[in-house]
């Protein structure tokens, strides 16, 4: 793959084969730097400490995942050296990369999928060792069983498990008020289990803040996070009085709540953790760094602060349908979908490349596997014509899932000018 | 990847790590034999030869491409040498494999996009050079404009053309009775383009034959199929009454449509054949040899009949919800669906290996990136429980678009041993 970097480094967005994925590095940066200051203001505004946990699993790079953490970005005012990962593979390889290079910027990792099962106990035991501070999900009374069978991990520490809290996204998770919920804390209690586990947080995710509308739906969204995690730590130490809160991580956190951080009103917030909360806050996401139209969709992001996009061109035109054809089909964009209609949003390169708002004029109507019907926003006589054979920008309805499609990232300036090619760690 | 069947041959599918994609070689085989078999049916049927197009597009794999052009199927009674790509890597990395093995399969190649301007056109060139026949698609007079303007392609023969034809799925083509589809021949056969470019024949593909319920349904569409290139012939002989159309292929097809030719009853369509066509009939398709859930869901084939499933792993669950968790989210999944409620049909090991029909018990409900959650078919309690850590076969919706997430295929017997592993061709 790196002879992609050596044969297009230097070239401009414009004369790049299509289809491909493109990173505009500047806008990458100022939204990371945004959401590391976001939390510090937050963490001021209490005048505690409040973690960051980067999720990486929009882009699976190193180097966007230094850039989360905060290194090269002058106006972050703070870093930090915890990430979330949702496979194994990603963790993985970001130890490689960090190895290889004798760095040490990552030395917090957990793995957000619930899977203590026999089957890879032993790959999260292996991975233990590599890294100080390791984390796994825990959601059910068996998980707890499989890890205490198992025995320590291969760090020869105790276990340390989240334990993922349900607060209505209705994914993975248990609700802090539910009687599984409570077993489980009695079971993660006790003396047999305790041996070889160590609560080391509770992890909520307001998946649901997705289908948000407005920042302030948001920001009521993560004070419901906030809320759920603290009740479940309250939960813990009714269950066993001797257990200090102070000690626990709440994790809380999905890109759109994150993104009400924003708001200089967050007094509600400030009041809730600096009285009521009983141990400290993480915040966490990742989508953040990307956006894409399911953002912008919830009333936070705008259009061009999206920092990616799909590189496509048009292939041939329907006047009596209305519509045109792109190389951008479901192979591509995937089929992710949000309030916004279709499955993209044709933007013009030039105005994508630098931070200008532009018009929304040509969408993704449909898509097979390698066809992307576009059709105009309003009606075909209003709109802009598309040339066969010009390029387009479509902005992705979920950056997560459409750069999984992509086997590398062409990372440009805001003159649309290659200056790297980025390699996920992709797959299982 | 090569290694990764020196680690698992001969091992069980049950001892596979999960996500993986699996497929039962015997069903593959069996399903190419048929479709292979059904072709050479209606020819003797018609006592007219028929040409057969494979697509290779599903598993996008050397050896998948030489079953199904009909090599190491003992029940074979015809083969083809001729495929259809849905991208240009599918044709170059299969003509690399061909000449490393320093044998000739394929002789004749057809990409299935219209992309007949200036950014492909000499890549077209090229591939045209390593192949006795191919052809690409046109539907706009701007393509032949690009193609004259480029010249002859490389091979030094004139460029051989596929009119896409639009017989209803409103994809790519051009209706056969539009003005735009008669302008378009008019200068297809005008002297200037004649010099560089011939027509190779018409092509229509019933996409929408994906939405039929019945197998009567597809087989009608068939008919529209074949009477769409048919009469697109007859247009071209009008606006050029010395052309020859015996010499012009008309392809049809989609696997729904094609699945037909397996009624005894094809009367409608033999006589058409024998007394209306005036041109070689050609039948194409590529999800036939893996089957999938949309298939399912047109009436032609039985789940039994799937050759191919994602292999995941159950994770958790959530009685209060009837829900479990399993490793098979959309990166795994995607989010193709059918009139099949949900994102897969989980089936038992065991019976998918074996050519029993089995019940449907549980179904991916929703999908999150690495997150599916299953819900029983039925009602909880009447359900076989699934036990956290055990295997899951997931009958995927859209196999074409679902081995995309996969980098290698393993490939059992009816034992679920693993015999193979097939590298896919994948993006661009």
């Amino acid at each position: 793959m790196s002879d992609v970097l050596s044969q297009y480094k230097g070239c401009s967005v414009r004369d790049l084969p299509t289809p491909n994925f493109v990173i505009n590095e500047e806008k990458f940066d100022k939204n990371c730097t945004t959401m590391l200051n976001n939390v510090e203001k937050l963490s001021q505004e209490c005048g505690v400490p409040i973690k960051f946990r980067a999720h990486v699993k929009t882009h699976k790079t190193a180097k966007g995942t230094l850039k989360q953490l905060g290194h090269g970005l002058p106006l972050a005012k703070r870093t930090t050296r915890a990430i979330l990962v949702s496979t194994l593979k990603e963790a993985e390889e970001l130890l490689n990369y960090q190895d290889r290079q004798c760095s040490d910027y990552i030395d917090d990792i957990t793995y957000s999928l619930p899977c203590c099962v026999p089957e890879f106990i032993p790959l999260l035991s292996n991975l233990s060792r590599r890294v100080n501070n390791f984390q796994v999900f825990v959601d059910n009374i068996e998980h707890l069983e499989n890890l205490k069978n198992f025995g320590r991990p291969a760090s020869g520490k105790k276990w340390s498990v989240f334990i993922k809290v349900d607060m209505g996204t209705k994914r993975a998770g248990l609700a802090f008020d539910s009687p599984e919920f409570l077993s489980l804390l009695k079971k993660l209690t006790s003396s047999e289990i305790k041996e070889v586990i160590e609560p080391y947080g509770f992890y909520a995710h307001a998946g649901h803040s997705y289908s948000s509308t407005s920042i302030n739906d948001t920001q009521n969204l993560l004070m419901e996070e906030v809320k759920a995690v603290n009740s479940a730590a309250k939960v813990l130490c009714s269950v066993d009085p001797q257990f200090d809160p102070s000690k626990l991580t709440l994790s809380v956190g999905a890109t759109p709540t994150s993104n009400s951080l924003k708001l200089d009103n967050k007094s509600t917030l400030v009041k809730f953790i600096t009285t009521q909360l009983v141990s400290t806050l993480e915040i966490h996401c990742g989508n953040y760094c990307m956006y894409d139209l399911q953002q912008v969709a919830t009333g936070c992001v705008q259009d061009h602060e999206l920092s990616g996009f799909v590189l496509g061109t048009v292939l041939s035109s329907y006047p009596s349908r209305g519509e045109l054809l792109s190389n951008t089909g479901v192979m591509c964009l995937t089929r992710e979908a949000s309030s916004i209609k279709g499955f993209g949003i044709c933007a013009d390169l030039e105005h994508v490349l630098k931070s200008e708002s532009f018009s929304r004029e040509w969408y993704v109507a449909r898509v097979s596997q390698e066809h992307g019907i576009l059709r105009p926003i309003r009606n075909w006589n209003e709109t802009t014509p598309l040339k066969l054979g010009s390029k387009i920008a479509v902005l992705p309805q979920h950056a997560c899932i459409t750069m999984g499609q992509f086997p590398y990232y062409f990372v440009v300036n805001s003159e649309g000018i290659v200056n790297d090619v980025w390699l996920p760690f992709q797959k299982w």
